[in-house]
């Protein structure tokens, strides 16, 4: 029963994300120039310490995006980074990320 | 210089890492048993919300996996699935994970 409740909540709140805002993967492609330099311009990074994105999940990548904007997971320049952000931009970056191809 | 001085660090750190343990794939395979239920047997997650691991950064993700055995970063399942793993296993899971394609 946990793992049904957990499953509709995930599935509801899928849900309640697209209502939100449908995102756009061009618009995040612009949006995305303050990432390139640690993460590469499609989202394959070149530092051995700085994760790829690209064909990253896509709501992995707006929640862990909030969780830095909100300090919830600590990162100086991310937090930098992220706090003049939306939440629509963050939705949109990430889903030009997710678009893109994990080399 | 302060560049330079990083990539220096980085490259020594790269370095000191290779020295202490060569990380070996297909052990790094079968030690990524208790991963797979959640991203995937070859990396590549099928939820939403748990990360790709496959083709991720290897010095990335053994940073990732000893943050978390080690509380520095928080999160309850993923530490306590890697506390009983050495740092040697963790260098090896993230060798396997950073062979896969990323799909």
């Amino acid at each position: 029963m946990r793992t049904a409740a957990l499953i509709a909540t995930i599935a509801l709140t899928a849900l309640s994300v697209n209502a939100a805002h449908a995102a756009d993967v061009e618009a995040g492609r612009e949006k995305s120039a303050s990432c390139a330099g640690c993460h590469g311009v499609d989202g394959n990074s070149q530092t051995p310490m700085n994760p790829n994105v690209a064909g990253q999940k896509e709501q992995y990548l707006v929640t862990t995006m909030l969780d830095y904007k909100n300090g919830k997971r600590q990162h100086t320049l991310m937090q930098a980074v992220l706090t003049p952000l939306s939440e629509a931009d963050i939705r949109d970056i990430a889903a030009f990320y997710a678009s893109q191809k994990c080399k």
